[in-house]
């Protein structure tokens, strides 16, 4: 299968443990546009599921709401393309809770490889071309994006691999968690063709 | 200076006229997160100014407001980096005056050449590797997009180039502007050895 199979790629979106501005960590809360915005560019680029990870009661209770006034709600009715995006959506206290659900789906190929995101890590880390081969290589693999001012250390450390930061056109580094999903999926998954 | 010069794009954000989901023509309200995200990513690429376009007087001064806080405000105090970005933002009422403005720029090498963004055009395109190569002639160019349910065909018909819909990695084509003006930065700006 190595070489050929067909990605199988998971995103999850981390409200804790997060860093703040100081680095303390902290839980965030979620965020309207970040659901709405990382689904639809999921969605547009074959992901799988998109995981919301708190372990916030009210937080939970919130992205509920939210994702089924789309789905089975009024939004359904109103913007079916946005129920397409939204019913990706997942809700896990944590990442280990993501890992196990990934494990266990029908015709699932094993534990995922769990990949992170930082806009400066201090990991050694995979190329976008590097995970982009490997993607294809018939393992799933679950992609993490932090809130707030980025994933905790400990969970950094814990990740089987961290993707490089995202490089622009300067030195300047300070994305949105949405504007940076869109890039890096557009990196890793648009056909080869498609400069 | 053809084929060396480096990049001199310039964003616009359409609030007026735009399309609604019925196809009519209507005037937006602005988002903030388009303003913030759009900002932050046109200044990680190099971007020389990102225009808010409302002929609305409200909405003038709600992006004023915004803008002036996190520039001279205490946002400004409280996150540098977001200054950083929210001073590329210019408002103006229309396109025209937009135009009138980068051609006016110290410096400027004449007319601005535009290129609206749109999700499914009827019109010839450009592609991503072919705008990517023009943006290195020595002209100014500003790229265009919509919001709400994208720019209305009079405007698309005016421009000078529509560029390639993004195509991701399935039919699904249903991106927020901000997540599409992000992955077109990327694909026009990144440094060449990212992929």
């Amino acid at each position: 299968m190595k070489g050929s199979s067909r990605p199988n790629l998971h995103l999850a979106l981390v409200h804790y443990p997060v860093t703040n501005k100081n680095g303390d960590v902290i839980a965030s809360a979620v965020t309207n546009l970040d659901l709405h915005d990382i689904a639809r560019a999921a969605r547009t680029y074959g992901v799988k599921s998109f995981y919301v990870v708190t372990p916030l009661e009210d937080q939970i209770t919130l992205v509920n709401q939210l994702v089924s006034y789309w789905i089975s709600g009024a939004g359904a009715v109103y913007n079916p393309k946005r129920r397409q995006a939204l019913e990706l959506i997942r809700i896990k206290n944590d990442l280990e809770a993501v890992i196990s659900d990934i494990s266990a789906l029908p015709g699932s190929t094993g534990v995922p490889r769990t990949v992170v995101t930082s806009a400066a890590t201090k990991r050694a880390v995979v190329s976008f071309s590097g995970l982009r081969r490997m993607l294809h290589d018939g393992f799933p693999y679950l992609l993490v994006f932090g809130t707030a001012w980025g994933l905790a250390e400990t969970l950094i450390a814990s990740a089987d691999f961290a993707l490089a930061p995202i490089q622009g056109a300067t030195l300047y580094n300070h994305l949105s968690v949405r504007s940076a999903a869109a890039i890096i999926l557009d990196r890793l998954l648009r056909p080869r063709d498609m400069e």
